[in-house]
């Protein structure tokens, strides 16, 4: 059965423009795969804990050197990672805040670089097969030429993060997110709207193919 | 009175390499400021909280506007930079993991960008006056010319993230820290040998001025 799990992570509510995002994209997977199913999961709502000094260990060292607190932060490594397993097709919401990914994305993806579970005792990635898209949200411009140009440290870097476990991200990026509320940005306006509008088509032919085929 | 915030945020405890050079880092730090006084805080024992649904937008919101939970979060912002605005010198212990900072450094940092608290009203930061030295230690290789050269995320977020505060980082890098414990890394402990050499030295120059000037 075809399935699809779908993260957000904005803190931003209903006025965040990567959850409405995703939200077309899931609906998009939906109409496009009928009797699919879908897990949702709220990164904002129900964080995943950091990596601290009673859980971080959990998944450098085996199972009978674990300490309870270790045992169930490996546990929900397990539970993160089978999410993954049991989908085609991973969706996530990603907001730029402070240049960088949210911290809650960050402890899901510190969870799901777990030795055993997504990478494999060569060092195969486990999570090859599966499709990761992600709606980056960003509130300025990082365009080539921008003065902020290099500055999206979340696109940068969660290829790499998630490299070892087969993950590859597709990103589709919104950005000048914020020019319609800081009056400083207000003639960029109209470049915000062509980029709205380029990543709305782009999720709108995610699975033209599976409609096609369907 | 001259005072010092030291920062580790390593989960790996006594084995932890930062732990080890920021320790020798403020031990310095002390011996060359008779009198000076510490702060010390442990940001893997005591995790951050994440920004999340419930309290992300307290740092955006006008008091008034702000929930009870939102109240909480923001005057933890208040807290961890006035631990910054009593200190001249900010000592932080980064270890990169999974090419990232640590989640909870991540959270650190998103607490301190707080207008009003550490970014003026005419956007000038406000912690301008401080020294921050960051001590970071990655397990492997990322030099000009290497396979993962360009896969340190957390050295490049870190002096954009704080940039709006007026904070800049200072790096110390100790590379190759897994080359003792991982066998195919063998043939790279003497590189990591140097490495660690070349970081105590700088760490032990640190604040030779001030020792001379005394």
């Amino acid at each position: 059965m075809t399935h699809l799990l779908h993260l957000d992570s904005s803190f931003q509510g209903e006025s965040s423009i990567s959850r409405r995002l995703t939200a077309r994209a899931a609906q998009r997977w939906q109409a496009t795969h009928p009797g699919g199913t879908i897990t949702y999961r709220d990164l904002a709502v129900d964080p995943i804990p950091h990596l601290d000094a009673s859980t971080g260990m959990a998944r450098l060292l085996p199972v009978e050197q674990r300490t309870p607190a270790q045992h169930t932060s490996f546990a929900l490594s397990e539970q993160l990672i089978a999410e993954i397993k049991q989908a085609e097709t991973v969706l996530l919401g990603l907001p730029l805040y402070n240049y960088g990914p949210p911290s809650t994305v960050k402890a899901w993806v510190d969870h799901l670089v777990a030795p055993g579970l997504s990478i494999g005792e060569d060092g195969t990635g486990l999570l090859g097969d599966n499709d990761f898209i992600v709606i980056e949200s960003r509130g300025g411009g990082y365009g080539s030429g921008t003065p902020r140009h290099g500055w999206d440290h979340a696109e940068a870097w969660l290829p790499h993060a998630v490299s070892h476990t087969g993950l590859q991200p597709k990103f589709i990026t919104v950005e000048l997110t914020m020019a319609d509320t800081n009056p400083a940005m207000a003639q960029l306006k109209p470049l915000a709207r062509d980029s709205l509008e380029q990543a709305i088509t782009q999720i709108d032919r995610l699975w033209e193919a599976a409609q096609n085929a369907a």
